[in-house]
């Protein structure tokens, strides 16, 4: 309501969209400039398939949230803060809660903004061993094309990734032509992932 | 000589790469700590085809440089700062040359740590009657994939475009299937045209 009144500054009788965050929207009447009054029915949009993820190594200073930001914009269902052998960043304890519980507060409200119905969910900072799944690709120079075969993108840290993580043998995927700075390359994984999803991009042929 | 000595802190005989942002570049050594050495033949990199830009409306704060900087980063040839009928910013006089010449600096930062041979040219800001050339769309959702037969992608300001400037005729590009913020929007528009040029993505069939 603070939001709708002071921030937005609706006027009352004023048209809103409500949503769950987990595909059901339904249209609203800012009513007496105190409350919002349900009009018309729920309407339910299903998930996108298949789910899309990226994994991002801890950067410093703003630049999480940053990347959080944009990946929530992109539509990218599932966030996570990654550490990996060659991060710098740490959070841990009491910081890693508070720093996380943020992120999950940048990623709801651009979701918002971006006019989404589903939300993303960002998950509790975890090392690149726990999140190296068999759907997973590791994002490198000279590496394949990405596609929706691999669904979930980890992208490093500055210093890259450490000889012992890729011994692991995950797939490689490229984001692009050039070398791109740690958060560059997890909005770009979440921009190409999403696109190709959209069908506003194809595979290479 | 004071960036390789006292931000890298080379140490002398370490090798360095040395480019005129014209497409050469040239193997060195830092030789006694002091100058460089130039060892090996000048190689020649040709310019990729089609060159890509990317016009974008003004946007308040750090944005525009965090925009530049992306756009450099991903390898757009062609970066212009426009302003529109919804472009609240305005830079003038005084104010606009010392903001392209900021813009330029960060450009070629950008370009230059992602180890690029050829530097992307940032324009004088231009409204975008200006801007709007025969190979250009403006990014809107709801548009046609992107695709290198336009390889200039405008992207306006959180208020969108006016319906003079959509009168022009310009063609319509969608860049993902989300409400994008305007930083967000110009950023992906590079992504999607340097990833085409790449052969990393392909066009929708």
């Amino acid at each position: 309501m603070h939001h709708l009144a002071r921030v937005l500054r609706l006027s009352a009788g004023e048209a809103v969209t409500a949503s769950d965050g987990a595909g059901r929207w339904r249209r609203c009447l800012f009513a007496d400039g105190a409350r919002l009054e349900a009009v018309g029915d729920i309407a339910v949009v299903a998930r996108p398939t298949p789910p899309v993820a990226v994994a991002f190594a801890l950067t410093k200073g703003e630049r999480p949230e940053w990347t959080v930001q944009k990946l929530a914009e992109a539509g990218v269902d599932r966030i996570v803060p990654m550490t990996s052998a060659r991060t710098v960043v740490r959070w841990e304890g009491e910081k890693a809660s508070r720093q996380v519980a943020r992120l999950r507060s940048v990623a709801r409200a651009a979701a918002m903004q971006s006019r989404q119905v589903w939300l993303p969910v960002v998950e509790e900072v975890q090392p690149f061993a726990s999140v190296a799944a068999p759907d997973a690709a590791v994002a490198q120079q000279g590496g394949d094309p990405p596609s929706l075969a691999r669904p979930f993108i980890l992208v490093g840290p500055e210093g890259g990734w450490d000889d012992a993580e890729l011994a692991l043998g995950l797939p490689v995927v490229t984001l692009g032509p050039t070398v791109l700075r740690s958060e560059t390359a997890a909005m770009a994984a979440g921009v190409l992932l999403c696109g190709l999803r959209a069908g506003v991009i194809g595979n290479v042929t």
